[in-house]
């Protein structure tokens, strides 16, 4: 697979570096990694000159050229290596779907767990919990509609949704941790509970999600610093 | 152009709901157009069964399959009926900027467009202003570089961040009426104030803007609405 002159700002905790390392990884782009603190206490000089309007990881720069926005990088990502997995599907409509998920993600879901971490006190929590846990059943009905029974959003190969959701590994893992569930399990969303373990060991992107704990710790600040707000 | 059994559900004062008219019309589709009551305070059925998770237009159901999200009805779009004006540059970079900026303008400008609208107190009203006119010159200045010099944010023609933007033609223009600013002129935004005018006065896009008093009263509406929360 064609490389040349890849470097990413990202941090190894953030799922939207994470989900771009991945679909790097899965496509053999050899690239630099240079990471930026997190949450951001200091920014590096190249991040604000390469996301003048978000100051945000992760950046891609290809060929002394920035991308910014995890959505957007991905899918530079496969328009500029069109080999191997990561990929959209070949429908029109598929392609929505994949999309529309992806969106919903970031936009929804994201914010649903996050309100998990922050709700304090046991009616706020259960709230937030059952809020988290449609969302994570909208996915298992997403996951069968994709993949049409197949391994992966993707079908029978990893795709653009799997990278996408996958990137939240880690703080899936720490969610069950910090609330003591399985969120995903073989009865309730026995579709999500496979794919994260099939996507979850693929040797492409089992060493890109980070460590429980140190997730666990920075969800604890992330939370902290909200209420404090 | 092929086009069939295509509807749309929307409504006429909805930005959102605009882009999707507009790259219709450009590409010659031919689509039923159903309204639904905006601000939303009747649902359709049918919106609610094709939206199930948003339950917000717009909603294109083409072959009786429903696509959500005017970003991701805007691409849909573009992959079937691939002919025509309103498709993404060629160019991988190209493509990433214009997704960026499409994502920028739904994301950050809007909400600085609407918190416009809802300032209240002159203080207020001018830190709203000077912030929503940062990302008008960050537009001006994305319009020279995804544009090129050109006509339009596509170059020659018009591509998908023009309709992106164009969509939210008939906001601006209300936006100038309530300021009583020409928040696109030729001495500060010289690109912008000549697209505007290019763009709003194509033949496929112009009787999409609504008219200006309607977006007027019903962003005062928004506003009251804001206040009162």
């Amino acid at each position: 697979m064609a490389s040349s002159d890849v470097t990413l700002l990202g941090a190894p905790l953030s799922p939207f570096t994470n989900r771009v390392q991945m679909v790097l990884n899965l496509k053999s782009v050899h690239y630099e990694f240079l990471e930026e603190s997190f949450p951001f206490l200091i920014k590096s000089e190249l991040l604000l000159k390469s996301n003048p309007v978000h100051k945000k990881v992760p950046v891609l720069i290809h060929g002394g050229k920035p991308v910014n926005e995890s959505l957007v990088i991905v899918q530079y990502i496969i328009d500029v290596w069109t080999g191997g997995p990561g990929n959209l599907p070949l429908d029109p409509y598929d392609r929505a779907m994949a999309r529309f998920w992806a969106a919903y993600l970031d936009a929804e879901w994201w914010p649903l767990l996050r309100g998990l971490h922050n709700a304090e006190g046991k009616e706020a929590e259960a709230t937030a919990l059952g809020k988290f846990m449609e969302g994570i059943m909208l996915l298992e009905d997403a996951f069968a509609k994709c993949g049409k029974g197949k391994d992966y959003f993707g079908g029978d190969t990893i795709g653009y949704l799997d990278v996408i959701l996958g990137g939240f590994l880690g703080w899936l893992r720490a969610t069950e941790k910090m609330t003591n569930l399985k969120i995903l399990n073989a009865s309730k969303t026995p579709g999500l509970f496979g794919w994260a373990h099939r996507f979850g060991s693929n040797a492409a992107v089992k060493d890109v999600i980070p460590e429980t704990e140190k997730v666990v710790e920075l969800a604890k600040t992330f939370a902290a610093i909200a209420r404090a707000q």
